[in-house]
């Protein structure tokens, strides 16, 4: 009966083919990219212009039924999971680059337009968008948006947040905000930031405005091998310390290094503990002379052999490996678990130490492959769900990896957000008066709690149904994580 | 009676000499750096710690008294005004830098922690911290993060906003929240963001965890002169689009030279109708290539005079004459109203045409004197209060220039906050949708309205007794606005 009201209503409002109700035209929306998760949804709407959703929304408030927005579907932690009773908005049907504004170096889009093509919007006039999660084929920036995705490029030219000057928010209660735009800083609360990475639930970005830089004139890539794990996180502290910004810092441990050239043959050294890679842009003279002072701090730090790529060729091949490492692990074992902490960079040797003990602990590989420069783990765990038991240890051990990251200063999630993946640990990162705050916060935007329930920020129930397990600034109050 | 009665409790609660309540010792409260706007306050305490601050909060709480947060007192837009019937909370005692991580490259440190000292701590292990206000050596960096401060270097480094990584919050409630740290991204909302530029309206900052930089090994200094505003105007736009970033990218008109000069001796032209001052740096090779860059560019846009400083010396002289400008306008006039709004950068040479020809209307001169890169502009308008009249045109004038800077898609702040002096601009760049947001928001964070109320963000009431003007996004849908 309500469903029936609701499609009514919808589909008198929205142009023909823009909402899908039958069952098989559903089923493509199950799932995001955290696949374990599924469920159909009970509509989706696919609007075209801001009216339609505005329309949607208005539709929603007034029957009372609940919104989850969704981009291109390639989020990591179910974040954009459906409702079995609410509205799925989808809006990849607004995909329109409005401006690029070469002056002001930034472009203004619509969500639904695919992060890669922001840039090749603006190759034409040297400039590009920076933040490149490895979906930037597929993802869209109204996604990258509501997860604050980051990226290799995020050590030196940051997160979606650093990126995204404006937007334009469509709330619940029928209200269009114009948070920031052109100028670097705008009056009023910052009520942008809260937006960006609030996965959807204080309100719909329907326009955005991005910042363009320039194409960087040239770059070096260079690959560095070692016999010791903790020596290659000491060197990545050791290279930001020495006044260097790479383009891209990344890491490979010995599972993740065999399995990437099994896989992609890139000429990694088979026999290294742990692999960087280390990009560094700029003109000519400035990537020359990062390269070398790179070098030099990377000999200090006690590499047994660093590459520095003698053509873009090289530099593709040194790369290839690193890209292929999530396909190549996925060869390593039936099923693997893609976890998502950071952690302060200084800690970086001692955690993986730690995380090892943890493997072996509980029995099961694990490969780990990461943005090292700015402390951003991805522990891939090895398990097969066929055994049974496995998933649950799976999941026991990325949980402790979590707390893991909380206990050495860092938090729970670094670019894929919480989703429904990780209520559970955000008991672990914040106290009761933090998630007090955030539901504060969220009924500011959305009183009637109609936008994405149930994701991102857990409830204080299920924080207490956990034993209220609380880490603040790295001190233990609870001795069942002094284990640690 | 209720004075009487807050005293008692607070007398009992902080230490001694921690609270002032003599009609001497508060006098010099009276008033921020916005000094046209006086009011003796009811009460300072002083607390020194978190436990005092904390207890402050609570009397103000249980007695429902308001409570205006300070810092050095050095703000320009009244934020710090005290209330006739509110506590004066004043973070100055609260000033100890309590961490410099070297390896982390941040520094943990107290509200009260004057803005330089935080670069003199780190200094010994070549680092700094970036933002720098003209008040650096005065201001605090609580008040920094209350104002999201900016300086001559934000352009590259960004504002406080962006070289903030945590803070720690008291609430109104007795909530501490921890928010951010030393890791790139945190899950949940961004209330640091939104924190940070609050004005002292949603909580008071304990702790803040700041980003160190490497101090740059190199730098350049040019000084262009240019026969046309507008030419000038092009000339910062053309070197941004040209893919470098300077570490200050500052800009003069006549008046402001004429003045600079006869008061520093700094050794400009005289004769241009604008300088531009522009700081490069990095290691030797990038300060050479970029200033070679910028030097081109400069020469492009039809620069009739660039010249490098050839040494330390002539470096410190081309900023003296753009660092004495507000002191060399005060003997321009008896007095001077400076502006603070932005705009977007291609638009400098345009706006700048127009605030002249403001300056005709209103028969007020005004020197401009601002942070070209990042379109942040500080008109200084000349006027003499002893005339009559003379204040209220002054008033009229800067209202018109901010009105314009929203026209051109800007903002009426840059870097002073909002306070109490612009609340009637606000109206001008915020429709009642986003207003009615403020005010949610800040009702999330403190519901009884205690926190520095009646500043930052207007009423309803307000907006509508001025006619509703409302630009969004360089729309102008009322006429009233048309002229410009």
């Amino acid at each position: 009966m309500r469903r029936a009201a609701v499609v009514e209503s919808l589909k008198a409002a929205l142009a023909p083919g823009n909402l899908l109700t039958a069952p098989a035209a559903l089923a493509p929306f199950e799932t995001d990219g955290l696949t374990a998760i599924r469920q159909r949804p009970w509509l989706v709407a696919l609007p075209e212009n801001v009216d339609e959703v505005r329309t949607v929304l208005k539709v929603c408030r007034e029957h009372g039924v609940a919104v989850v927005t969704r981009g291109a579907g390639t989020g990591l932690s179910g974040g954009a999971r459906p409702l079995a009773d609410g509205v799925l908005l989808t809006l990849t049907k607004m995909n329109r680059i409005l401006e690029v504004d070469v002056a002001s170096c930034t472009a203004r889009v619509e969500p639904g337009v695919v992060n890669l093509k922001i840039t090749e919007a603006a190759a034409p006039h040297g400039l590009y968008y920076a933040p490149d999660p490895s979906s930037q084929i597929a993802c869209s920036i109204g996604g990258n948006i509501a997860e604050n995705s980051g990226g290799v490029h995020c050590l030196k030219y940051g997160l979606t947040l650093h990126n995204v000057l404006g937007i334009t928010v469509q709330t619940i209660d029928g209200e269009e905000l114009v948070l920031g735009g052109k100028t670097l800083d705008a009056p009023g609360y910052d009520m942008m930031a809260a937006m960006i990475g609030s996965e959807g639930m204080l309100g719909v970005v329907t326009e955005a405005v991005v910042k363009l830089l320039p194409t960087p004139l040239a770059k070096r890539v260079l690959l560095a091998a070692f016999d010791d794990i903790r020596r290659a996180g000491d060197a990545v502290s050791a290279i930001i310390r020495g006044g260097i910004v790479p383009a891209g810092l990344e890491m490979m441990d010995a599972l993740a290094i065999q399995a990437a050239e099994d896989f992609a043959h890139a000429g990694y050294p088979r026999d290294a503990a742990a692999v960087l890679l280390c990009e560094l842009d700029g003109d000519e003279a400035e990537a020359d002379a990062d390269a070398a002072r790179v070098q030099a701090i990377l000999a200090d730090a006690g590499a047994k052999e660093i590459r520095l790529a003698r053509s873009e060729v090289e530099q593709e091949a040194f790369w290839r490996g690193r890209k292929s490492a999530f396909p190549a692990a996925g060869r390593l074992a039936p099923d693997y678990y893609c976890m998502d902490g950071t952690i302060p960079r200084r800690e970086l040797g001692v955690v993986l130490e730690d995380i090892a003990a943890l493997s072996r602990r509980h029995g099961l590989p694990v490969a780990n492959v990461f943005h090292a420069g700015d402390g951003n783990l991805h522990p891939l765990i090895l398990f097969d769900s066929s055994k049974p038991g496995e998933t649950e240890r799976a999941e026991a051990f990325g949980g402790d990896i979590l707390k893991r990251c909380v206990a050495a200063g860092g938090t729970v999630t670094g670019e894929h957000g919480v989703g429904v993946e990780k209520l559970n640990e955000m008991c672990v990162q914040f106290g009761a008066g933090e998630i007090e705050q955030f539901h504060r916060l969220k009924a500011a935007f959305d009183p009637a709690g109609l936008m994405n329930p149930g994701k991102a920020i857990p409830t204080l129930a299920r924080c207490s149904e956990l034993g209220g397990m609380h880490v603040r600034g790295g001190a233990l109050p609870h001795p069942e994580l002094e284990r640690f």
